[in-house]
């Protein structure tokens, strides 16, 4: 076994710290990687915290990892030691139903294997994420990384990057299209930067007049403000395309009245309670409404692959892990622009 | 000026009762169509009572109609005197903004011109609907209906066909796809006979037992009691389209629940309350919940063609039109498998 360190939660809502555990042997097909940095996603402090249930402790968060290979079983083709090397949300999955051979692992009939608070398929092997020292990862859930591109913002990418990229590539977003974002946070920021990159044009939805600047600065073309009531006369039927990255409760009657015909509403957070929607805003555009979680393993690496030909990463604040519990606090503020990412090199016994 | 006769509402919860009327004198490019049969859908009872609001009276109802034309403008090319022929949901729309131009004039962004219960393009000219003798309407929306079928059974075909074969046109039902059907009336039953001519698999949603002959003699594969609690465990993530005819409050989970991955829910009914979605029915599986809205011109064509070769027709009870008060209660009360049509010959003055 490898000797691994990072930060835990003991027990819900307990904070982050210094925890000792073991990764397995790496067997043929897996690889070994040396974390450099890894991400803090909204979703960890969910977990952390088990407010979705079902979570189990001591649990090392962080799915968003960027790092380096230090060594290969030996039936690995496409990875070598010294490679860049990143892991996403999951870390195994069927490999045999629909889903699974349709390259959209994390439909995968049988539960995919998340990266922490999951189990292997060996049925009782917990897993652990990466807010850690090293992880072993089976090779065809290891991405490539691009090269040329500072590692720290590359980190976000692996679950921001790829909830934001799947809609947008899916649905066609692209020149002629309107494409909206509801939420200028992690997801926010990302989606704004690949809308632009493929050439749509973009607006954001916020409360908060503060943003306007901060949207443009990321690329943005426009910028409503949501605060008052009656704000979407002024967009109505305007929109091929929302991605509503907002986990509250709110009401989604003004975004389905943006849209176009035809047009679609893409849920990427899950608010806790059922949302309300008007069949007549459907009905009246034939609008759908629909949602997305993260992506396939191969539109992981297309994703990534992408990003290095146009040059996009992430906006990150770089924060030693002794600061993780912090960073929580202030994610939950909305105080970050956009991501914290843990400096991998703090993370030591 | 043309005299017309027919059985209109005075007011709002008026009774029906005999009404005499005009058409215009037709211009070149109109037919005049002698109406020989005219459904009765429930949105006409809808409006007849103003439960959606704007309602204006007197008021002609029906939009289901088939008849024979006996005149045409100088410029009508594809009809002729003797021909049958139908109207729909819409005798008019703008013809250039981008819907129309794609042939979806239901949803023209001026409104289209609506068979009742509407103004024309001249602004002034209120339009009166098929519970009547005669018709003048544009040779671009008279529909060409299929010969050597009986013609009370195709009247419905206007409305309640289209309204059906445009969602599972559109979402490709065939060889190897499960369909759903909720709500067996007027909509369902047609929902049904389509489903089953393009080959898919098809199923019925029903609370009432008493509705699972029914629906097998329609050609259903299957049937699902939704009465209990928790019936939707036992389809879960098993259809790949369901069409909702249901226009009463009901909960939306199980039917999503009952989709597979990529799954769509369409409603085709619009009830008055707000549904209720849990977005994470959405997000677990990539479902779309969106809608339909009768069909434009040429795909209520093609439905008609279709309807003539694959001898598919409405489950018709004929009544005369003196009794259509009494009807609208059967409507109501849902006793009438599965459309009332109203006998021309019995509209006279």
């Amino acid at each position: 076994m490898i000797k691994a360190f990072g930060y835990a939660a003991q027990a819900p809502k307990s904070p982050l710290a210094p925890y000792e555990f073991t990764r397995r042997d790496p067997g043929p097909g897996d690889v070994v990687i040396e974390i450099l940095y890894a991400g803090i996603c909204h979703s960890d402090i969910h977990q952390v915290r088990d407010e979705w249930g079902g979570a189990t402790f001591p649990m090392v968060p962080g799915h968003e990892i960027a790092g380096r290979v230090t060594a290969v079983g030996s039936a690995v083709t496409r990875f070598a030691p010294g490679d860049l090397a990143g892991v996403g949300c999951m870390v195994d999955s069927c490999h045999g139903c629909p889903s699974c051979r349709e390259g959209l692992e994390q439909f995968c009939d049988h539960g995919p294997v998340w990266t922490y608070n999951s189990v292997e398929r060996d049925g009782k092997t917990r897993t652990q994420g990466g807010y850690s020292n090293v992880i072993v990862v089976r090779e065809d859930f290891a991405l490539k990384l691009p090269k040329g591109l500072p590692l720290s913002h590359v980190a976000p990418l692996l679950c921001a990057g790829i909830t934001t990229y799947s809609p947008l590539s899916r649905f066609g977003a692209g020149p002629g299209q309107e494409v909206g974002v509801v939420g200028l946070g992690g997801l926010g920021h990302m989606a704004i930067k690949f809308a632009r990159a493929m050439g749509a044009r973009v607006s954001v939805f916020s409360t908060s007049p503060a943003k306007e600047k901060d949207a443009a600065n990321l690329g943005a073309h426009d910028f409503v403000l949501t605060r008052k009531d009656g704000w979407g006369a002024g967009v109505a039927g305007r929109f091929d395309l929302i991605l509503d990255a907002v986990s509250g409760d709110h009401d989604l009657g003004p975004y389905l009245g943006a849209l176009r015909r035809d047009g679609n509403l893409v849920l990427l957070g899950a608010p806790e309670k059922p949302l309300s929607v008007h069949s007549f805003m459907l009905i009246s555009r034939r609008r759908n409404l629909t949602a997305s979680l993260i992506g396939g393993i191969r539109e992981t690496q297309e994703m990534l692959d992408y990003c290095g030909e146009h040059g996009i990463v992430s906006d990150v604040e770089v924060i030693p892990v002794e600061k993780v519990n912090e960073a929580y606090e202030r994610t939950l503020a909305g105080d970050v622009r956009y991501r914290f990412v843990i400096d991998g090199a703090t993370i030591k016994r």
